[in-house]
């Protein structure tokens, strides 16, 4: 037997994408799932408070959109009702610092869940983060994000659909059914996955990478 | 203003005996929502054993199934990964002890997330329960309910459905979409009601009563 010498991801990136090809070979409308546990992203100016001028987050796993990544790095969650301990930040940084979590999540912390996409904080619920060494208070976002799918402009033409439209995803197994007003969010920088949260993920017994099928 | 001699219970009881009264009256497939929490059913032999021979169950909230009440009593679930404080009792006692949670809850304490329909334990994951002044290990009965609608027969010629039956139900809203495979159940001893757990709840952001469809 022939060992190569490759990481766990390389082999993961690698079956993914076997996949994804066989996906578009078959012509087909399905759609592979990404469960997304509750995360954090940064700011530069954040990351700096939490672990020293110029810190540099540490990768611990790719994730399907290329160029982001989980970290080593984790914070606590600190809500009116309760708190989440760490909670892992996702990076790279961006422009403004957000917390995606469920429903189950925004109610065990006693903060209201509000339906955003990702980025489109104005307005929504603030939290208090709790770093190694320190508190920070966030005076807006926190959201509960809004059901997606990534695709590259070839994925969409091949779906015939639009950024922005929202679609339905056909769900099988043992708890069956429809997720309706799905949106789409098209960049060529994305990779084909289908955004739940656990309580999506949970209440049709999803698993990570599970085919779904997008209605016309 | 007159102020009728009323407790909050009556009052909910009058309420959603008018709604349920509403909803016959329209003609129409739409059902009144019930999202169970995690909660725990007894025996008598495991009442005895926690709480003192004979003891009996303190009742805090009639539930929508009549007869069926939530107990002051709590008990903690203690998993291979994780435990859970104060999940509540129902009552009246069951001929066997069960514990219901969500898929989110399974993976919170560490168990499988079998699906099945209340009552039938056989071959379901145990579970350890803490009560005020002992342990008891259940060696089976932790499930997590499969989605369904109490209904009398009279709803049921209504609705065209039998006992058994299963059938797909729209829900509106912010997250809007269907659950498929949701169990008729039909015995007058039951009261309209569709129910679901709280990531079902929490997946589609039902809210306790909401009006939902069912689809034939």
């Amino acid at each position: 037997m022939v060992y190569y010498d490759i990481t766990q991801e390389q082999l993961i990136q690698m079956v993914t994408e076997a996949v994804l090809l066989e996906i578009k070979k078959a012509g087909s409308n399905v759609v592979p799932t990404g469960i997304s546990v509750r995360h954090i992203h940064l700011t530069r100016e954040h990351v700096d408070y939490f672990f020293g001028r110029n810190y540099q987050l540490t990768p611990r796993k790719q994730l399907s959109q290329p160029g982001q990544f989980a970290c080593e790095e984790t914070l606590d969650l600190i809500g009116r009702k309760g708190s989440i301990k760490k909670v892992r930040i996702l990076g790279p940084e961006r422009n403004k610092s957000q917390v995606e979590v469920s429903i189950t999540d925004a109610r065990m912390l006693g903060i209201e869940a509000v339906l955003r996409s990702s980025g489109d904080v104005e307005g929504t619920p603030g939290i208090t983060l709790r770093g190694p060494e320190g508190l920070l208070v966030l005076n807006e976002g926190v959201i509960v994000a809004d059901r997606h799918i990534h695709m590259t402009s070839a994925d969409a033409r091949r779906f015939g659909v639009k950024d922005g439209q929202r679609v339905r995803v056909q769900v099988e197994g043992q708890k069956p059914g429809i997720m309706d007003g799905v949106v789409i969010r098209v960049s060529d920088r994305y990779r084909l996955d289908f955004h739940v949260d656990t309580d999506d993920g949970n209440a049709f017994m999803l698993s990570q990478g599970q085919l779904v099928t997008i209605l016309k």
